[in-house]
């Protein structure tokens, strides 16, 4: 892929997507696949995959679709499916503990390794086989576990804080569930999930 | 605003954060916002909330901005925050545990009023205050609780069975965490988020 060309989010978030429904068609022995077929299975316009596929060069023949095989390796060096990841999990409330729970079992590469929580003893603890620190010793911990990214899952009022210290640890990026808008360094991604402002914008769409 | 208008979703996305944002304004006693305030307090570049608020009309005026009070009434009802909206929460698992605590404590104007999961009894029992019941009564609860939308929580190999009961029962809209993406008719409205999907796409932004 060009370094100049710039993918655009919403392109970004589909690339996962893309690559598990080519796991999906390869695992039913399917060699070619065409864009019509993958529209109906992710229920995205075949326009929109078409023009996604295009921001990575023309992977597919008019006419013939699709190569699975040649698509699913594209999607797996692209998003980097045989490198893993160890990420750190920031505030072990609720929302952070079902992630702990949960820990993204179906992505093999992606773990959470370390969590911190203001609840914790300073010697740490463990919760579901993880070890929680308190976040006194989240650049020492954060190091330790060779952690590239940090979920945030603490409260509205520590989220800037937090953010901070990661800046300055030059931690790679934040998956943000807090409602606060971070200041970050340009250097560092940033994605952003508030929960009541999707069912907020769930419910304009009903209403509208 | 036009029934002709078509606004992304990307778009209907952010009015609930520029709700947000124009409270806390107004909380201040601003009376009068810049396109370029908004897009320092929130990191969405102005043209981009210019653009946005085109959709809607032309709500500011050229070296003036735009009027807190008159935007924030426009948004209001716009989300129609002056109006309750009572959401079923379907699957209390760990994600679904965490919502219940949660319950959006902060939009005063939506709950979640009735819950459903596999492992609760018939005759129902409560978490953090709210009933659950066995996925049984879903239709007869759904009903009398008059929830008009569902989060959707259950497992990937429940979720389309739920959704096509919901579809029955003509559910206005459905807020999916599961991985599966739901065949619904087109009537009703849908919110998908994959919390693995993101974590990938921000890995894959760190990484490209």
């Amino acid at each position: 892929m060009s370094k100049e060309t710039k993918i655009p989010q919403a392109t970004t978030k589909r690339l996962p997507l893309y690559y598990r429904f080519l796991q999906n068609f390869a695992n039913e022995g399917k060699q070619r696949v065409s864009s019509q077929e993958l529209s109906e299975a992710m229920k995205i316009d075949s326009a929109t995959i078409r023009r996604d596929f295009s921001y990575f060069g023309a992977l597919g023949k008019k006419g013939y679709g699709y190569d699975v095989q040649h698509l699913l390796q594209f999607f797996r060096e692209t998003l980097d499916q045989d490198e893993a990841t160890n990420v750190a999990l920031i505030g072990v409330g609720n929302l952070g503990n079902a992630f702990l729970k949960y820990n993204f079992q179906k992505n093999h590469n992606t773990r959470i390794v370390v969590a911190f929580d203001s609840k914790a003893p300073l010697e740490g603890t463990e919760i579901s086989d993880i070890p929680v620190f308190h976040p006194d010793r989240l650049e020492e911990m954060y190091e330790k576990y060779n952690a590239e990214l940090a979920i945030l899952t603490v409260s509205a009022r520590s989220a800037q804080a937090m953010a901070d210290r990661l800046a300055q640890m030059n931690a790679k990026g934040i998956l943000n569930f807090t409602p606060i808008r971070l200041n970050i360094p340009e250097t560092m991604k940033l994605m952003n999930i508030d929960l009541s402002v999707e069912l907020q914008a769930l419910i304009y769409l009903i209403r509208n």
